[in-house]
């Protein structure tokens, strides 16, 4: 788990998360957060003669779940950094059950007593698929500086 | 509005959208919806004595319902391309109001009827700060191949 | 209570309920669920600068509130026939505490075992003040006829 | 779109909107904002027996998604003024899609630089069945007057 | 119904309440209100492999959606009490619908203008199986001091 | 944190969770989703006028805040056994910040793979009270017999 101070992590360490069902509900109340109220996301009847084919989950919603997936120790995580490469692959229908897998891809100290981490962010669903993908950066205390 | 084809586009044209105020509700719905229950997000106590001083929004639930701000004509709009860049540059804070700036930085024309653009896209508190900024990118159809 | 047989109903019938506060989580609730995100509602900055001072309710948030408070068994009322004359009279404001009065003012029998019986329905802030009234009509049941 | 000053009315003027399917979660929602927990919309088993032999959809939950639907600048459009004789015709059942149709019926000028616009205000399920119509007035702003 | 004064009630007194059928909707907000995502309620891959066969509601949402059907005039009902030998016998799954039985097991008077009524508590589901059952103990007014 | 199979437990051990602030948006949620809408959760002006001066958290949503603070790991918790003298020792209030304390008091063997572990179960407020207590009892899995 990502649940470690900056000298802990390398190059190439993976984990991979339980999983979530996205239902009808998260979606519906997803819509209600966001305001984003779309047909493809909330008309059944729209998303059908859709290249869809049926409603799909909002991309920030298969987003948001996942980041909520991500182990954050408080005292080890200091802030989400930032996001790069943000890219919805395929997408996300109601039933549908995704996890997360993360790799760390690389490490920048700072002056400050802590370092951002890189890691690729996969989200991934239950055909192993990957439906989203992203550079996802943390901002981690050392454990020298604690 | 950014509520066109594709063809209409052209750098430097901006919108701004109304505001929404973030509640503490926003932030507890949010929480239950992504399970991201981090102390900075739903523990008072834990977060008065934070560098904060207080409680912060998720950064992904800021980024949700700007997301839900931008007008997407189904007919016009096909997809979200993607987001790069995004940074969280200042916390958002219970009862803090937000609205979204956008302005088109680039086109891309595609051979498939369709063409990506790209946005620089900022969210704004009510003291004329961004909080959150990214590059953003929308899937647009192009008139003459409706 | 209006929880009774279509017989037992006479003009001049009133019931009081209890109250119920209209919070900012319930507004922010509405919104998602009604889609109605005008700044009146979710924009504190913006409704600071209006006639109200502040946010307000949706008006049918308030008469979605008062219609869960009316009593209805479901033995004797069959529907909700209709609701004539609904008019907002006055804002109100989150924290406001609302209940509902009830008054009998008409009974038109039908030939089919029911009867519409139509009531003064008033919703009554916190100060004594009516911020919603209507003419409202159920469908009951005749005891005769069960 | 009904998004226009008072002197742009006109008599017959006609809007269809998007379309948005009513889901269980919607009802499950919707009761709980509201406290109706009628058998009829939240319990399978009593619906089944019931003359609509499965749960139906409250009637305000309609009606609120439908005023979201209204487009409403805030520019323009002072408040809703009232609602009349608001009949529900059918039930909406879960899977309904739900659009809203809105036609000018009439309109009354007022001595304050605004005016009541009267609305036919239908909302229409997926086999173009009326479900719910009421006479909806808005109070909008005179250009002349801005 | 268990709505009086304490003097009022017997051993043997019984009460079956209206029923409401346990959606996945509720299973999604319930997690997100508890903080409880663990996979056999929000993992349908997860839950297919289970002993269960698929997701089945949380234990304490079915309590929570329980104590909810208790009938609890304000006049008369000061708290509840305590909760003793609560079992949770068989699952409850997405669709099933429950109701309360609630019988009046004991009474045991107080010096202080009040008593404490035990009912045996019993959760049943629509083929008549106890899902949860629990000794379940209020703080009734006595008729007598008020 | 009690995530352990059955073996590796012994009396006297504990553990602290981290804490969550009860909003008034978790109450009103609550009351949605068990119906719940006692005055003394939802009404503010009476529950003013009761012996709390203000409204407080039903006992049952600080129960399933608490229960999502238990770390579950699912291959070593096989479910909830039960929950034996469960008291609401002292209000919640809007805005108080609760957490758990767990301690193993008894486990007992099982014939069948699994054991059932007893813990102590404290929900603490911002003021170190115990606001609700119980007997906790998990069935969890042996290791010898994975």
């Amino acid at each position: 788990m990502p649940d470690r101070y900056f000298e802990e992590f390398e190059p190439g360490q993976r984990w991979v998360t339980r999983g979530r069902t996205v239902t009808e509900a998260d979606i519906v109340n997803f819509s209600g957060l966001s305001s984003d109220f779309h047909p493809l996301h909330v008309d059944k009847a729209y998303a059908a003669q859709s290249r869809f084919g049926q409603r799909i989950a909002q991309g920030f919603l298969v987003m948001s779940m996942a980041t909520g997936m991500v182990p954050a120790d408080p005292e080890k995580c200091e802030a989400l950094y930032g996001v790069d490469k943000l890219r919805f692959l395929r997408p996300v229908f109601i039933g549908d059950t995704i996890h997360l897998e993360m790799e760390v891809t690389g490490m920048r100290e700072r002056n400050d007593g802590s370092g951002i981490v890189d890691f690729k962010f996969e989200v991934i669903n239950q055909d192993n698929q990957a439906v989203l993908v992203n550079s996802y950066s943390l901002l981690m205390r050392k454990r020298s500086t604690q």
